[in-house]
This record gives structure tokens, sequence and C-alpha cells, in this order.
């Protein structure tokens, strides 16, 4: 591992028009009528990227949709290539003879709006000036990630996804499909998620937040005219930074980094205050690694969708908008989420329950924290190829 | 709670000669010899500050050294006043009948080596040019803290403390005594400390650290002659909101503020990036208080302490260096602690019990998380002043 410079970064990590597209393919909609999201805004010319795996068949039954989290994309497999940077998230899952078996399924996974991986998000061109929209960005909620990807619906042709999967915010988004579709989805599988951000998530998403905007390279959100390397990296960084050590776990954390340092040479007579440790160079690394992929506005978005992440916002109680599912669903928990700890999917799981719906948990019995989902595969594999070979009524 | 104004904020909330003393006493040393350093670097005319309650016996046997944690600072006890911004951080555990009894014990507690409150840190003026140390300050380590407080021994004329107490930096510096000075303590209390800083210890003191750097009113440190309202106050208000969170619980934020909205007004119709749920409001408070009686360049260096911390180093393993402590110690852990998580304390008893010293342990049941050695003084005093009691070889 050495360290990324860091004078070559880029002002932004977003795709942009005009970048090599890799696997998206791009859907747009709302030319004509505008979409106004939750938060009483409106976009017009909405473009959600999206990738494909496996084929559609006859009856469009067989449909899988992939719901990413914060900092991923469509890219939920495949390698890395000119248009995508990092290798597919959940490469190890998605394939021929995989857990979510390419050969059987049509697998479809959206980068969400506000994103900066090809659909609409504060990177992408305002339509009326062509310029990046930037601070003009609306405030977007999962919700409003979830309506836009509705519309690509018709225009692949299915009526309704066998299960929507999703860890982490992409969890929060199959909540959020189950509960504004219920005819649209037949079966749902949130991971590692909650019902309702906690005040201890939002504290975390927040600190984040204030680090990118205390970076002056972020002016606002208005920064995409900067000189190259001259893009609020820094503050995004130190976000990336806090969220990952959330993601990970304290036994991980010893079990890998443990004391050693990382500037092993200048330690030697001397302590000075920016000497490293090992783990503050993964950090560090960590951090850097995301800047080339990904914008610091979009980052503050989507955090900002998941602390106002509310199953019940608007629909009375939790569990009348729990109600609102009638399809089975597997919440899948994590021992060692520190994050989003397993209680949060035992209670989706007792709250399905209590409404009559068919419901399960299944726990995956990990050291690496909420990371686990993106980590430990050969765990999920399991619960996950067994939900989808669920007899179906017909 | 009403936020308070930023524009008033002080440049550092260092306490400097020429400010009220309150109820601090000053001992200078090293004025013709100069103070080494564990880093390699060294200190002139280094000055303790302290405060004392209760009186010391005819036979200096009744004496109780209290240390103090990260922002902690001699004012373990007594009132607010013109010389001290914040009431005694121990308060309801130190004093007249309570649990370490004034009217039995000499009570001692210094300012650390690096501090802003009356003792030599890097506000202070350097005693070359009067100039503050700023950026000259060097790295210190528990270890220089502990051997600086040692130094006031003599001055008080007092041979051995019968207990050495602290928690969290406290606790490490108790460790450290215990090591450092066997025949000078006759018992140890560390409270939710630990024998090494971890991995994700130092992540999080790091991640406070960076955000420190990123504000650009640092000034790589010498930031001191600045205009009012002009200080680095943002960056260390961001490094103590990472901190507050590890320092309390999941639950107790979840009790506390739920998903209340701090600016409901705002809140109505429309979303916003910068609108606060209550979480993110008392976040930004703690950190506002605390940049008022704090210096940025003091909780750099205090948290560089920590992540240095680490008793077994030059001293061969953990076990050698714990067995060097042979007088009794009591350590308490606090069963919802996510930062010196509880198993921390339970490895101080079992290491001091392998190696034969007398040892006991101590979990305090509380939600509080880390801080709840601040807030349970119902459940510590009783194990403190059971542990005071205890009989000594006469």
């Amino acid at each position: 591992m050495t360290d990324p410079p860091t004078d070559a970064l880029p002002v932004t990590g977003a795709w942009l028009p005009g970048d090599p597209p890799g696997r998206r393919r791009f859907f747009t909609f709302a030319s004509d009528r505008r979409f106004a999201v939750e938060g009483g805004r409106t976009l017009s010319d909405v473009t959600i990227a999206y990738e494909t795996w496996g084929e559609l068949d006859e009856t469009a039954s067989n449909a899988i949709l992939i719901c990413h989290a914060w900092t991923g994309d469509s890219h939920a497999a495949g390698r890395a290539d000119r248009g995508h940077l990092a290798p597919g998230w959940w490469d190890g899952m998605i394939g021929p003879g995989l857990a979510i078996d390419t050969n059987r399924w049509f697998v479809v996974c959206c980068n969400v709006l506000g994103g900066c991986q090809g659909s609409t998000g504060p990177a992408s061109p305002h339509p009326v000036d062509g310029k990046p929209y930037g601070s003009r960005f609306p405030v977007v909620t999962i919700r409003d990630m979830v309506r836009a990807q509705a519309r690509l619906m018709p225009h692949l042709g299915i009526d309704s996804w066998h299960t929507v999967i999703g860890g982490s915010m992409g969890g929060m988004q199959v909540l959020e499909w189950g509960i504004t579709y219920p005819r649209r989805v037949r079966g749902i599988m949130p991971i590692a998620a909650c019902m309702q951000a906690t005040a201890q998530q939002i504290a975390w998403g927040a600190i984040g937040r204030r680090a990118i905007r205390l970076d002056p390279r972020w002016r606002g959100g208005d920064y995409y005219d900067a000189d190259p390397g001259d893009g609020p990296w820094e503050g995004l960084e130190i976000a990336r930074q806090v969220a990952q050590v959330t993601f990970r776990s304290d036994n991980v954390f010893t079990d890998r980094f443990g004391r050693e340092l990382a500037d092993r040479s200048s330690f030697g007579d001397t302590y000075e205050l920016w000497q490293r440790f090992e783990v503050e160079r993964y950090l560090e690394y960590h951090g850097i690694k995301l800047v080339r992929r990904f914008d610091a506005n979009s980052y503050l978005l989507i955090g900002k969708a998941m602390d106002l992440h509310d199953v019940a916002r608007n629909r009375g109680s939790l569990t009348a908008a729990m109600r609102r599912i009638t399809v089975p669903s597997l919440a899948i928990g994590i021992s060692s989420d520190m994050l989003y700890p397993s209680y949060q999917q035992r209670q989706i799981d007792e709250i399905l329950t209590h409404v009559g719906t068919p419901s399960h948990y299944h726990e995956i019995d990990s050291p690496h924290g909420h990371d686990a989902f993106l980590i430990n595969l050969d765990q999920l594999a399991e619960p996950i190829a067994a939900f989808l070979d669920r007899a179906e009524p017909s």
C-alpha cells in the first residue's frame, strides 16, 4: 500500500457526460414534466445510469433490483475498466452460477439520484445553463431515489421485481420500495439497514458534512471550475475517514493494524505531531481512493438523504408504514455492526411479523462490522440464494 | 439550550498568565535544568497548575492524586468562577463527606503538561521570546505528564500517594504512575482506560486532528496573534464532535434526541442541506462550549499523547511493564463504553492478577458510554470509597 499522490487528484471524482461509459446505460425522464422531489423542489431531464446482467425472461418475472450504498454505484458486478475505477462492489455475488445467478435472473442496478456515476446529481450539467448544478441541486430523499428508479421499470418492460436487495443505504431503498410500491415488488431483502436513521447515525453523517464544509475548496458547493488538485478533497477525505471507522470494528482494526507505525523511519528518536500510525495511513489511503471516484457534493447529499430516512414520515407511524409491506422479507444483520447494529434488522423482522407479513431474520457472524455485507459473501450467498429460490404464488 | 454565538469566540480558550487564577496554584521547575520529554526535545521553566482540597496529615500519608482526562484540568472540584469557566469535572465526587472525603484526604489534581489551563502548553509564553510556543511545543507523552506531576511531590511534602485515580486519559496516567514510580504510589485506580491505545482509538483521534489541520485558521499551529473570533474554532469544534459521539452511546442518543429537529420551523415543506436535527445542534453546542475553554493546539497534543500511550513501550512487553505495578489496583469499566470498551479494563485486572499483584475489576452498568465516569457518580462512589478505605500495611 503506497500512499497515493494528492497533487494529481481530480476536482471531482464524478463520472461526467463524455467520460467512457463502461457498462453503463442511461435512461432520461421528466424532460417534459418536472420531477418533484420530496423536499419541495423539482428536477427536469433526470437521467438514471444503470447496468444489467442476465436476460429478462418472456414473462418478465425474473427481474431483481440491487440497490447500492452511500458510495456505491450501478457497477455492482464486473471488472474495473475505463468507465469504472473500481470492480463491481458485489462482484462475487452476481454472475453466472453465483448466489445471484445471472443464468437465471435479470439483475438491474441503478446509480441513485443525486449520485455521481452517471445519474443526475450535483456534478451534472443543469439543463438550463449546462453548468454543474453545484449548490443548486436539491436535497433528495431515499424515497426520491426509489421513485426515480421506478421510472426505469416500464422502459425495461418490468411490471414487478422478483426481489429488491440492498445493504446499508441500499437496504433503506429496499424498505421504501416495499412500502411505496407494494405491487411492483414480490420480495425484499434489507441488509444491515434500518427503518429510521438514529441520532448516532445522523451524528456521524453530520460530522463528515461539517468537515467538507470546512474545506475552503468546497466553496459552498460551487467548486467545479477549480484547477485540478484544488477540489475539496481534504474535507471529503476526512468525511470518508469518519465513515470508514464506523464501517469496520475495533477487533478488525486491532488485528490488522494494532499499533504499527506507518512512518517508521521518522518515529525513531523523536515524536512529531503528524507522524502516522498504520491505521492513519489506511484511513488516508481509503479517503484519497474515494476522492478519485466520488464527488463531495454527492457525498453530502446522499449522507443527508440517509439522515432523513424514516419510513414513518407522513405515514402515521412505523407500524402503519411497515404494514404496507405485504411481500416476503428477509432482513439480514451483522453481529459486529456498530453503525447499523443488528437490533435494527431484528426490529424490521419483528414489526413485519407483528403486522402479519411473512418475514425472517438472519444474522451474519462476522468480525468485519458494517462492511461485512461487502466482505462476507461466503455467509451472505446461501441465505440470499435460498430467498431467491422461494416458491412464489402462481 | 440556546445556540451560542460564534462571533464572540476567543482565539484560544487557554488560561493565560494574567487571567484570574481561580483556585489554581502554580509550581515551576526546570528553570536551571531543562526537562527532557520522551520524544527527544526539552522544555525549560515548566509550570504545573494544580489545586488541592483537604489537609495533608502529619505523616503525609493521606494524599490522593486525581488525574484528569483529555479536556479536563486541575479543577476537579469546586464551582465555576472567574478562573474556571466550568464547575469541577468530579465535583460530586470530591468534597467533605463525599466518596473522596476531603475531611479525611488531601486531594491534588494537576493540569497536565501540554494542557491549556495553567500548566505549560502550546499557548504558554516561550521562555526565550515570551511569544506562545505554538508549533514549537514538543509532542509530549503520558509518561512526560506523569514525570512532570512527580516534580510536585517534594514541593508539597509528599513521599507517596495513598492512591492515584483517574478516568480515560487520567487512567492512562494512573497506570504510568504505578509503573514509573512503584515506590511513590500505594494504590491505583484506573477507570475506563487501557494499557495501549488501540487502532480504533488512534483512528478517532487522528480524524479529529485532521479536522483541526484543515481549518485555515489553525495556520500550522501559530494562530495566537489572530483577531478574536478568528481562531481555529471550527476545526476544534468538529474534532470535539467526533470525540463526543464516541464518549456517549447509541442508546442514550436515541433516548435523548431520537429524530427531533433543531431547526424545526425551517423543516416544514423543504429540506435543506444544513438544516439540523437536534443531535447535530447538541454536538455543535458542545463543540463551541469546548472552544471557549480549550486550546486547539493542546487538543492536538493531548490527543497525540493518548495515541502514543503504550505502557509496553521500551519495557519489553505488556507483562514486563505491568509487573512493575506492585500495589493494590482497582480497574473500573463501563458496560456501554464504545471508546474504551470494558474488555480493556478487564485486561488490566487479568494481567495484574497474572503477575501476582492484588487486583480487582468492577464494572459500572450504565447506558451513558465512556462519559459514565463523569456521570454515574452514584455507581462510582461506593467502589472508590471502599478502595480508599482498604487496610494498608503498617
